[in-house]
């Protein structure tokens, strides 16, 4: 038995947001869309019902006439928090020893050309599309165009995710000191991110020192000592699931000036990509502001990651702040703009902020100070 | 960014698994096994590694050959703690703008027909099978011969998992209090969940009075009552990956006659259950046990739910105890035995405890004792 709990949006907002899916699935000259528990199904129903070995599966057709939702019998009280019932889909349940994949079919039209959310997993994905004798495509395309533009209410989310992490990085002088691991540390803030308004802590890095040169280092038994450079990158989601992700680079000490002077190049690489966001250009010219900073100042080989990732439902969403995405930005997109500086085996620093588009250019919704925290 | 921590076996226990896969999927007509992260690749590779949008593949060939872990260059370290470096497994790693689907290919004859795990996500599958031009089958007929027997190492694991579930029942009395909400209480038991030994609560039901007759209910802002019947239904993962999950019913005061009679019966019922386990005899004739037990005592109707799911890295995987599952039980299978009985609108009671079957019966993981406990 397992089980959650939600929250959501009023439900007008998922009525046109299915409307709308429907009229890019009939531009795409698809029949339908398919789409299993994930954050596709949080953005379209505001549900966030888990995926289980039972199919749970919303069936968007391109028609506009009204989505089914097909779920396990058992599972029904899992949707009583989302819009479908305010919205008025048909509810399909099913029962242990029916074939919910003919289920599934039975809402199409024969031949029905389908396209399935990213995050279906194999388990049933395999079987619809053995029901439907054909390969769905992915509904990506489609959910992007939605999802990459967020709504005032979403923008509100995303600047409460601001304002609760932003509260866990102005206490991190309470946690980290020399003498203690950066698993100690991370338990603290795991805590704090709880305790300061988000669902769950999502992700805690707590670099010290050498560790700090590894952008995917979690935290580690190392014992944090006087003088590190430590890199804490953070996040959790708040209600209803839009998530927080920032980092700043703390020093435990005065930095000798070479730290120093490589920060400061870092900072200012970090405020260009800020400064370079605006509605019109794309997403790789906000990259490039960042990077060419620091390849100028000497420390391009140092940046070893693309500049930011698009953020929302998922910690990881379009638009990629990224060379070659030419995904021209639109007010209501929302990114981190997160460069680093790794020097293997010694330190790494970097600077992250989520900044959502506005008509004439960026907002960060986090405030911290941007500078190397001396602790 | 975001990380995680990981622990496993020794290396050899993953090797074996693997030689194990290849001779399988070798049986099965098939030419190589294609995992990504989740608990398949956790069971055969020791890795804890999270999906993402950026491909991680374990390619494991039918031959037996040296598999192949396709990997994101910056993920390389996420692997660090798995057993693929002792195993001396080939270590294909791809930067930003290759084709990983592509480097799959590449690992594969030309013509290969695949089977991918349950949880690949159709970001990756619809991909793989393009690249492939074939429709993967599913791993699961593989993976599950595998899983589904535990060895003496899980067997400790899911022994350590039941002790330290059982401490937390063992305090229900602390928290579970007339007043007190349900969400109150399921706070207080999310924290002894991780005190006690778990990486996290994965599930913490608590179903009061009328929500107990839920049995999918989590909790809510419901204030619970004296005299209230309370279904406490918690669990998590503990290193490196198994799972707890048991059910106990708690009643604040002395309970009345009725509830005390229809209680016995549920407690005879789960008792015949686990008394039914031994091998050679059918998952669903364990099922059986419980069901006609309580069928019998008049409260056939009120046990709306299969009598339970294999456990292991996975909370909810085969052998599923359910009418029609003919499967044989074997020792080293691992599943729940949870009847439950649902009065809709009044309260329900649930008595879990998972069983291992040994090589002359069923032993449980689980020790607290089954009677309705009066707090």
């Amino acid at each position: 038995m397992s089980a959650h709990t939600e929250s959501r949006f009023g439900a007008e907002i998922y009525g046109k947001r299915l409307e709308r899916a429907a009229e890019l699935t009939r531009a795409a000259h698809l029949d339908a869309l398919l789409i299993t528990p994930g954050p596709d199904l949080r953005y379209l129903l505001g549900s966030a019902a888990q995926s289980f070995e039972r199919l749970t599966c919303l069936v968007v057709p391109a028609s506009g006439e009204t989505p089914s939702v097909v779920v396990p019998k058992l599972e029904l009280a899992a949707l009583d928090g989302s819009a479908a019932g305010e919205l008025g889909l048909h509810m399909v349940s099913w029962v242990d020893g029916v074939d919910p994949y003919g289920v599934v079919k039975s809402t199409l039209n024969a031949g029905a050309r389908v396209a399935v959310d990213d995050a279906m997993p194999a388990l049933h994905l395999l079987p619809i599309a053995d029901a439907l004798t054909a390969l769905p495509v992915s509904a990506t395309p489609i959910i992007r165009e939605l999802r990459m533009i967020k709504d005032a209410a979403e923008i509100d989310a995303l600047r409460r995710a601001g304002a609760a992490i932003d509260r866990v990085h102005a206490r991190m002088g309470e946690w980290l000191q020399p003498g203690r691991t950066e698993a100690e540390v991370a338990a603290d803030i795991t805590a704090a991110i709880e305790a300061e308004g988000h669902d769950r802590a999502d992700f805690v890095i707590v670099g010290s020192g050498p560790n700090g040169a590894n952008p995917h280092h979690s935290h580690s038994d190392r014992i944090i000592e006087a003088g590190d450079v430590v890199v804490i990158d953070i996040g959790g989601p708040v209600e209803p699931g839009y998530f927080s992700d920032s980092t700043r680079t703390y020093v435990l000490g005065e930095p000798d000036p070479e730290i120093a002077e490589r920060y400061a190049a870092l900072e200012r690489a970090q405020a260009a990509a800020v400064a370079a966001v605006r509605p019109g250009v794309t997403a790789e010219s906000v990259d490039a502001a960042a990077r060419n900073l620091l390849s100028e100042a000497g420390f391009g080989e140092a940046f070893i990651h693309r500049t930011g990732h698009g953020i929302g439902l998922s910690v990881h969403e379009e638009p990629y702040i990224v060379a070659g995405n030419e995904t021209v930005l639109r007010p209501g997109m929302a990114f981190s703009i997160e460069p680093g500086i790794y020097f293997g085996g010694e330190w790494g620093a970097r600077i992250e902020d989520i900044v959502v588009v506005t008509e004439d250019g960026g907002e960060s919704v986090n405030q911290r100070p941007h500078g190397l925290t001396v602790l």
